[in-house]
């Protein structure tokens, strides 16, 4: 019992200290009108997808980098990078999140300023990252259509602190009998207001209405 | 760096401890001849899927029961309760993993004496329920098809800590360009042995062998 109370202890005044250095951080990257985005979701979901569609669109216009965390190995960065975007890859090395400073290291390594948008991939998990302000001015998150119209019940924390919730491969909806209006349902349980986007990296489907709406998020903050 | 030491020191005083009660647990449960499986898998991949495909082929010859971990919700426990079997609902309340004490607190709960098998559905994550054993006699995980081929190099520890894979979703498999050889070449990069089952809970192939597998298991362990 005395372990949990301390447990829960250091879990609080890190979690406080996290929200200093993220608020700093958010701070910061306004001051040099970076806008950076903290992409969660499930393990194969189709973050480092949606990452490389996204990036497509906006690369000639913007610029645009790319930090991949993952526990171990560095196949996304290395998949990004060969679309021609600055990417690095952060490894966890067993953590289940990013927090703000994780953050803060990966920003000096791929030298953030003069980066119009820096994409941040967060480790694949949707528990732990809900809990870890990153210093993100856009908290979004990917809910692919095979895990399932019931996520939003299971995982409300994660639901509750997105920006915006983009429905991947919702070309599979029919095979993975998805409802879409259930998982909405869900969704607004929890999150009254947040845009929902569906898309399909397979096919290519819903990702210009996503990526102009994160444009014009990244030209307000910019200004 | 002062808060990230003891953040360190606590978390192993954790594991320590958790290892423990584990142990003792494990020891209990044989004696009892009870056989304790945890299943541990990614959000939406199938845990709850597999547990009734699991249970409707053992529960005419063995008492079966199913502890049902979530963050929040009730709804898999009253899907396993609509088939005719046990169950309980744990929610961990925000935790990202069950405990072996939580775990211990389920069986009360369950009243486990006289159940030859229990099944134990973990939290949806692929990172943290892999740090903490929960005294069960079988780790066993689930992948699906849909969350890539990959998922070895960027989960190690998951993939390592189980002593059965299974592979779900496998009638997606050409949808998705999931490459088989490329998954086991994974997996056996961390687990050089551990059987490998592909199952569909949609049509149902590969559950009667991975349910014989189980059954022989669960006697040996139970005699």
């Amino acid at each position: 019992m005395g372990e949990t109370v301390r447990l829960i202890e250091v879990k609080e005044n890190i979690l406080d200290d996290n929200t200093r250095v993220a608020d700093a951080l958010r701070a910061r990257l306004k001051r040099e009108k970076t806008f950076l985005v903290n992409l969660m979701a499930s393990p194969g979901a189709g973050k480092t997808s949606t990452v490389i569609h996204t990036t497509d669109r906006l690369k000639e216009r913007l610029t645009v980098g790319v930090l991949e965390a993952d526990i171990d190995s560095t196949v996304d960065a290395e998949k990004v990078a060969a679309t021609g975007v600055a990417a690095i890859q952060m490894r966890t090395g067993g953590f289940c999140h990013l927090d703000a400073t994780m953050v803060s290291d990966g920003l000096a390594a791929i030298g953030s300023e003069g980066f119009d948008l820096i994409l941040l991939e967060n480790v694949g998990n949707l528990v732990c990252p809900a809990e870890f302000d990153t210093g993100a001015a856009l908290n979004a998150m990917i809910l692919s259509v095979p895990e399932g119209d019931d996520k939003p019940l299971k995982y409300p924390l994660m639901f509750s602190v997105c920006d915006v919730v983009i429905v991947n491969k919702t070309d599979t909806c029919a095979l993975f009998d998805f409802d879409r209006a259930r998982f909405e349902e869900g969704v607004r349980k929890v999150n009254p207001s947040c845009p929902i986007f569906d898309i399909s990296c397979r096919t290519g489907k819903g990702i210009d209405a996503w990526v102009a709406w994160l444009t014009e998020k990244i030209l307000a903050h910019n200004a």
